[in-house]
């Protein structure tokens, strides 16, 4: 099975207007993509911050985590954490991974952009051997065009089954992508 | 397709020591699962909490959201809300649903208790004509034992195919159920 790993980027990622922005760390997203990144075996998790205060944030989120009181009265979120990685680019994250020829940026949206990679698909690549896979999430309202244009293919959007609306947040569209890449097939 | 929605407790469930406690309401699940259940066309969003100043809360949450600036802003918020029901409890929310005897209740939970119905069977069970159901999530450490104990069925736990670890925030396994229940099947 190649490697893989979860980066959620806050630059550059588009608002509502459809503006580049750079968005805020939200502190549920540090724990619930960290938890989630553990139980699909992810072996990092990238938090990707351009402005030097939020990285310190979340530095501080995680440490009171793991080595302060909360960690010893917690030790399932403290576990999670120890994945994470708290990088000012993209590109640092893939330097992580071996840098850009030793990885693959698999982008995600909610919206249809490009020709998808379907999850089957995705599935199918990831039980292969291969370089690391690098699975990307936007923060706002989905990832800038520079960031998928970068990437070497763009996982096909969750779609709803019923009905047209189509809004998950971050947290609950990463379990799902993890689920449907890495989760047990049904019967 | 049957009626289905899904219902977020907060007692009783457990703390970490086991014991049966009364959680307090988080902002983001208010969002998060309306979120979710809007795209997978539940019916109703019931937050279930016993303590009327909590529902107070829940309920100024989702004025803000509705009819507030925060509304006309980001309206996929205010139209995932639409869904929410704030109840003091379970059998509200299944009088909201017909009463006991027109709603079968299904819980879920992190680990293997009792004869559990696979996500496949709930599937097949969801497709035909029957009693609305209503898919029940519990804050905390979990749903207490008298809420199992009442259920009609016992969703299997989301079990992680890399590792032992299993400790998806409840943002997270709804998504996860939600799309194993209601999701495009993989091809």
């Amino acid at each position: 099975m190649r490697r893989c790993a979860v980066a959620l980027v806050h630059y550059p990622v588009l608002d509502g207007q459809g503006a580049v922005v750079t968005s805020a760390v939200t502190n549920l997203d540090v724990h619930d993509l960290a938890r989630t990144a553990r139980t699909y075996g992810m072996s990092d998790y990238f938090v990707v911050h351009p402005i030097a205060a939020q990285r310190e944030l979340v530095e501080r989120i995680r440490q009171h985590w793991t080595d302060g009181s909360s960690g010893r009265r917690i030790p399932d979120r403290r576990e999670a954490l120890t994945l994470l990685r708290v990088v000012d680019s993209l590109d640092a994250a893939l330097g992580s991974l071996g840098g850009r020829g030793e990885a693959e940026i698999w982008v995600t949206a909610a919206r249809e952009l490009g020709t998808p990679l379907s999850f089957a698909g995705a599935r199918a690549r990831l039980k292969g051997d291969g370089k690391a896979v690098l699975v990307v999430f936007g923060t706002g309202w989905g990832l800038a065009p520079s960031v998928i244009d970068a990437a070497d293919a763009i996982l096909e959007p969750i779609r709803p089954t019923r009905g047209e609306y189509n809004h998950l947040s971050v947290r609950s569209a990463c379990a799902i992508a993890m689920d449907r890449l890495f989760g047990a097939r049904p019967a």
